[in-house]
């Protein structure tokens, strides 16, 4: 369907024009990605993308979760098992599948992401059918056979003011040295993920360990030396860009342990095998041990709390990790994060961004400790609430406790490279919704709405991720 | 008050003319009915209907409850104590009872549905009050009498295409055998309901036991003459047109365990007085034997999960069950389904639809789940949720991340006979409402809402059951 | 900004108007304040309330948390540490302060309320800015300064028919006694608020118990007497106007033990020094036997449960309580409350009024415990969600199970007297919004939200709380 210029705007007559002033004045301002998962390698290499369903399905999590859910297999739509049996691996048979089960996103992010997308970027209006692939996918193939489309020119042409990637403490950021050598001007910056040498639990721990070591030339054999195997690598991300740190844990525990206690845990932890208990401390404890080396460097740390990843471990087992079998749980903050809080809340030059798939904690939980402790921020909704009804509720639950400004704005948190102004439109467009009912109910003046939009836009991430 | 054409429609007057567009659509529909606790003896006997009173407030717990809770005996509303004590016995002094209190119901869906029962059903427009009581009784009263008003005359007149009754495992189902015995073209099927065969906890599980056995032919005191007797009554049940079985439990937990462990655990819980822990390992194992079970024999599974039944239990003594003191707890389901999932979740031929009253997890783990698990899928909004309020909500939790056909669409699920054309109208208005809301704000082109709106009417629960 | 006569009503037109209409029957009623923390010497004394930044902004830990969040010191707030440290004291420049964040306020209830009190009491229209700072403060210090708003003034000048006040078990009461031989017409009740002897974590504990000793003549060495002291002060209490106990605790967990239970635990939390669980067990009991006392003295109960309090032991230890580090947690009320409920549910004669931090437990819990249990009723939305969102979330998540009648109206519960005005204002304003959301969707005759407005405006609250 064509895109209606008001769409995702309140209906209301009298707020859908103040959310339509507000949003223009917000719609063209330069994209700020402090958050996502687009890969570094694109903007090195510079080379053409694949195919139509290789770029916007295969890579899906969203799409292939919901194709699995009614019943096509994972094979059918291009995934290659791990042991490299039998998949689909024709481009075209793969969109076929994907355009013939289009209905099934109806009212979901994904079909506004992707009728955002074709339209605005593939110049596709006519609705995907079975009956429409074909041509659906020649269009777009043959775009991306044109260099407009690779990806440093789609990075400008999406008005990218810079864009962070993340990367493992392992990762050699090769791919953003190539890009900082290229003379290339586009700001793709990395950020430092430690949970491959922070996660006990994790079949590769000990392993991760002696390479950490050695690419750092500490002792990783000891706490001291793997603190500051951390330091180590913490200063060579910054050098890459990096301002923000991400930690990605199943709760948001916390501890504060004494020296002492560290070092013997680590001692326990370090050759692998731990107990689920010292595998959870560990991982709490690296929190808190996180956010004093923040206190040092400056880095702004993020906190991805409450996914159980995996939850299929035959889908793991034959296809591998990220394909829509994460699933969120039950997630407390007010008391996993009190050691933390204890420890380093009332520091103002820290910043801690939390990020929930537990909507109950917004009002409850997060609001309430956004709107006192000075380190603490939120962050936009996380992926499954990533949408239009999820940013909604968070503004409303969030906002009466915790204000504007202890959120930071949106992250699109993407892989889906093409999809990211899809992805900030809409966010945009909600955001604006909002703030024109505010106005209408007479609770904002319109200028004051029109600032606030603005700082959704791109201003409070800036600040936020000190960008 | 007169029914208006647009009630429970968005007040927005772009929004409303487009729910009133879709719901013309569907207003006339056939009401499938898959899951509900209607008498079967009524179609199979067709007797009139008792008074007013009891066919009304008598059996309702809504009602009941609400009366209570503002100081009305349940003696006065003609709820009669186990023990035979004294209570009202005259149908005129409890729906007088009743009127006076009709206030209390302003704002609930009891309120929605008996205006639309008073004017459709009985033609009366005037309000409920003291003074209107007797007029209204009588109005009831009369109609009650004539032939037009028997079970099956109404049954047709309701435009019911099938409806599922709830039978425990014990059950002769001669009521079944009667309706289709006699010709009479009305579909009415059972729904096979073990609970009272599963469940440990209840006083008279092992007499139940005993009861199966003999019914079956099986041996009862054994784990596989267990499982037999089971497998037999669900033929049983299927011959009398069982498409589904539900399993009404305190938790979803589920477990599997190996046939050796089943075993011991069967042993330990077949005689009575087995542990609270027992108890729920053995309901929990239940459930994956029962999704064992429908991969055989097709049947769909529901689980109604999350009701801590009688949490009165001077109301209980004293009344019996399903008096208004059932109250919903927090439930889990991403740890407590995982065993069931990984034993059977990704079977493309099972079906199980999955219930809650913790509508926390609607976004956070019911549409994950069902967005993902291709044996999964979303039942509507249950009891205290079956409401406008609740229905939104539901939806717009659920279909960013589940979508739409992950859904069954609606269960009227209640022993309130006359109140059914009324529960489906009031989904199919509230659910059009939402869809409108989608089209107003340009995620949905119209014939595409259109489309949804017949599916939830009832294409979506025609396939879900497989009726 | 000048105050919009529609602030806060519905956008759409037909629901405006209708919430208009509503919202005029009711804007001018008198106001019943039931529950809240006045200082009753406020009404004793008379005297002038002191400068704009400790009248506004220091004792609000409203704005304390907000500004603190963001980096404010509490010391430049005008904030007194513990130990006399060094504070700003100059109103003036902690006013500045205040003003120069003022935009962190938009779209928070802190910002409706003081609109709604610079406007209506100070005269003040212009926007409160930096620029704006010293003109705000000059007009309302000149106010101050007059007769006309002295506490009893405003007190006549606000409507208040009635005010309760809250005051510890060891409270001697002065200020009332001192009101009610002043021959003043202004009714300022007390409320029986025994935390300080009742909780045996505080530090105070086995003081406060010598001191209630002391007090009544009763021996609070043995069970018995600590009863009878109990029983002793809230019939003083009741002879200076008190209709309600208030109970602050951090879960809802009542226990009814018998009397020799109740007797060997009392000597073990007696001293101080209990263990968390006979801590948590001591309160669970008392909740049981404040409830029976009830059952003699008439007393309505309130349980206000699930505050983390001083979640940040600095803040705590340098500046006290109640500066914004109360953080809420998940409450369960189920099986909480089912001993409390075993014992005294189902009397008619008592009143427990519930109140939550906890919005999940709207639907799932309360609305359904309150819509049967006849002494239970539900508080308005408390604290962080005393806010538009949050009464909108209240109404449509417990009225479809509760009906409104099982609810108590407003509870202003503040100390920032200047603002209870604008606190009622804002709930008629959101009530009569939700009411007039019902009539347009037909839900509603007008006539019922009319009659409802009212109810919500100060008759729930007088009959609940028997005033």
């Amino acid at each position: 369907m064509p895109l209606h210029p008001d769409r995702l705007l309140p209906p209301d007559p009298t707020t859908r024009a103040i959310a339509r002033r507000l949003y223009d004045t917000v719609a063209g301002l330069p994209i700020v990605s402090p958050h996502g998962h687009t890969d570094p390698r694109w903007f090195a290499d510079d080379q053409p993308f694949a195919d139509p369903a290789r770029l916007l399905v295969v890579p899906d999590h969203y799409l292939l979760r919901m194709l699995v859910s009614q019943g096509v297999p994972l094979e059918r739509l291009g995934v290659a098992p791990v042991d490299g049996g039998a998949h689909e691996t024709d481009g075209r048979a793969i969109w076929r599948t994907f355009a013939a089960h289009w209905h099934l996103f109806r009212g979901t992010p994904s079909r506004v992401w992707l009728d955002h997308t074709f339209e605005t970027l593939f110049g596709i209006e006519e609705r995907l059918t079975a009956a429409s692939a074909d041509r659906t996918y020649d269009a777009i193939a043959e775009r991306l056979a044109s260099d407009a489309y690779r990806p440093r020119a789609l990075f400008e042409r999406f008005g990218i003011e810079v864009i962070a990637t993340t990367e493992g403490a392992l990762d050699p950021l090769d791919a953003h040295r190539k890009i900082a050598a290229s003379g290339w001007g586009g700001r793709v910056i990395t950020t430092y993920r430690p949970d491959d040498v922070v996660d006990p639990a994790r079949a590769d721990f000990s392993a991760n360990l002696d390479r950490l070591g050695a690419m750092t030339g500490e002792d990783t054999g000891t706490w001291a030396g793997y603190l500051a195997a951390h330091r180590a690598r913490r200063a060579v991300f910054k050098a890459h860009g990096a301002t923000a740190s991400d930690h990605g844990h199943p709760t948001a525990a916390t501890a504060d342990l004494s020296t002492a206690e560290a070092a013997a845990l680590y001692a326990r932890v370090r050759g692998g095998g731990a107990s689920p208990e010292d595998c959870e401390l560990f991982r709490a404890a690296m929190l808190t041990e996180m956010a004093r080396m923040s206190l040092d460097d400056g880095l702004v740390m993020q906190i991805h709390a409450g996914s159980w990843r995996n939850h299929a471990p035959s889908v793991f087992s034959r296809f591998g990790p990220d394909k829509g079998f994460d699933i969120p749980r039950r997630t407390d903050y007010v008391g996993a994060l009190k050691p933390l809080l204890d420890a380093v809340g009332l520091e103002s030059r820290l910043t801690i961004i939390l990020f929930t798939l537990d909507e109950t904690t917004y009002s409850r939980e997060l609001a309430p400790l956004a709107g006192a402790y000075p380190v603490l921020r939120l962050g936009p909704p996380w992926w499954f609430h990533d949408s239009p009804e999820g940013m909604r509720r968070f503004r409303r639950r969030t906002t009466e406790t915790a204000g504007l400004w202890n959120t930071v704005g949106f992250n699109d948190d993407t892989r889906a490279f093409p999809s990211i102004p899809a992805r900030h439109d809409m966010a945009r467009r909600i955001d604006c919704g909002w703030l024109a009912e505010l106005v209408a109910t007479h609770q904002l003046d319109e200028d004051e709405a029109a600032e606030m939009a603005g700082e959704l836009a791109n201003g409070l991430a800036r600040r936020a991720y000190r960008l």
